[in-house]
């Protein structure tokens, strides 16, 4: 989203007031944030250019070496700043909760075409007259960039090692569960903070009644949680209680899953706490 | 402090290794991280330069008659950065847990002088002849310091509201809470992430038996919790207990204290949730 230039303006007018003069006794420079970059890679399967934020892991000496696993995190807009945080500081010698990770956040271009696995045309029991799901479905081919040209691209730039994680939070949550149960392959964890159960009745709910074939083995870490959202048919808590009986009535072998409730928290705090709990499952020693 | 050239050297070089070729499909920019500043000024007080962290909040226009309040965070080294990126995320309209807020975190020149109350001599009951808490005790110089050159430089320079917090972990938990307990007009709310109690005998345990006067008035905020971190005659949690228990005797009027227990928790990972606890508390509405 470009920003228009009198927006700008009023942005660097605002700016010049919070900073009033300084005094005499004083010298300022501007901080130095641990580096991140913006990619911007031309999808041919989206026919669109995609920008994604990449946050590097705070290197010394000792890492010369080593290969880093890579968090592959959705609505970077939101959480990519959160997320580089915590990666840094879970990673420290002294927290040491998780390894030192890159971080490989995805900007939107058409959120609800992305991060919705099936077209709706129905939304709160209305007809979608205005549209704002119109283009929705597209799971499918933006894992296939992911897949096909995101990874690949990632893993000829940095150092990566092929453990991979995915997460996402509301549609981003589904989108993550979406791909555990279509491409399972292509991640070795997946993060689903408060998933959008609610999408297309359930779909995602029922897919994984029919996707997941019982006593099968599935080598792969899930992590789900959930605040004190509302919902459809069913809260978000709800849905999470349903998705999490179907889950272990599948007795799936290798699979470890956890889920947490967080009642006192909303749907947009409730990534604060997920995100840390969800790489320390994730890592847990 | 500084970083001797070589080992500059060695991360640029890090870095090179790090970052291999780049492929022909993409483009790459630094990610522009939200503005931080860093301030140093001289003490007259503590006779040397210091240097500060200055987070500023993500403005807009409905923010241009606006002034902040200020959370002075000790240990910049530590908790800059976490603290920056929760003020930016909690300060979100779609958020809501606090309002904008500037945050000033001072970097350490002498720790264990400038976040220690009393001088020492004898540590874990043996004489501290490796020196390590040789010029312990600069608590008040430090508190004046702050008080009487970094408060109104900050006010002269930005737009602030007298609303401040000051807010520290472990020596830094104890000096917040000493401050509380000898300069209460100097902050409006206090947080005392995992305080170090045990630090002179318990002097801070003994000071807030004496300091408070049963029934009198304190308008003051205060947020304290611990992890699961062992101690010299007590455990941390079992300090925290002793420290609530005294608070709560005293019947303050005007009072609000918020204690938690995180027995899961780490020393070092307790700031990952201590703080967002505390500035919910702080700001609850």
């Amino acid at each position: 989203m470009k920003t228009p230039v009198k927006y700008k303006l009023a942005r660097i007018l605002i700016l010049f007031l919070l900073i009033a003069f300084k005094t005499q006794s004083q010298k300022t420079e501007s901080y130095k944030s641990p580096p991140s970059e913006v990619l911007t890679i031309h999808s041919k399967i989206l026919n669109e250019d995609r920008k994604v934020y990449v946050h590097l892991p705070k290197l010394d000496s000792s890492d010369l070496n080593k290969r880093f696993p890579v968090l592959y995190l959705m609505d970077a807009e939101n959480h990519f700043e959160m997320l580089s945080t915590y990666l840094d500081y879970l990673s420290r010698k002294d927290v040491n909760i998780t390894p030192k990770i890159l971080l490989v956040s995805i900007t939107n271009t058409s959120r609800n075409r992305d991060l919705t696995p099936t077209k709706i045309t129905i939304f709160k029991n209305k007809p979608d007259t205005a549209g704002i799901f119109k283009h929705s479905g597209g799971n499918e081919n933006f894992l296939q960039f992911i897949r096909s040209e995101l990874i690949p691209m990632i893993d000829s730039t940095y150092k990566t090692q092929s453990y991979r994680i995915f997460g996402g939070h509301s549609l981003g949550g589904i989108t993550s569960i979406n791909c555990i149960l279509t491409h399972p392959d292509m991640f070795d964890a997946y993060i689903a903070i408060s998933p959008s159960f609610w999408w297309d009745d359930e779909y995602i709910l029922k897919l994984t009644e029919k996707n997941l074939i019982p006593s099968s083995t599935l080598n792969k870490k899930l992590f789900y949680c959930n605040g004190n959202e509302g919902g459809m048919k069913a809260t978000f808590h709800e849905n999470s209680l349903k998705f999490d009986t179907i889950i272990k009535a599948k007795k799936l072998v290798g699979f470890e899953s956890m889920y947490i409730d967080y009642p006192n928290e909303t749907h947009m705090s409730v990534p604060i706490f997920g995100y840390v709990e969800a790489l320390r499952f994730i890592f847990k020693k």
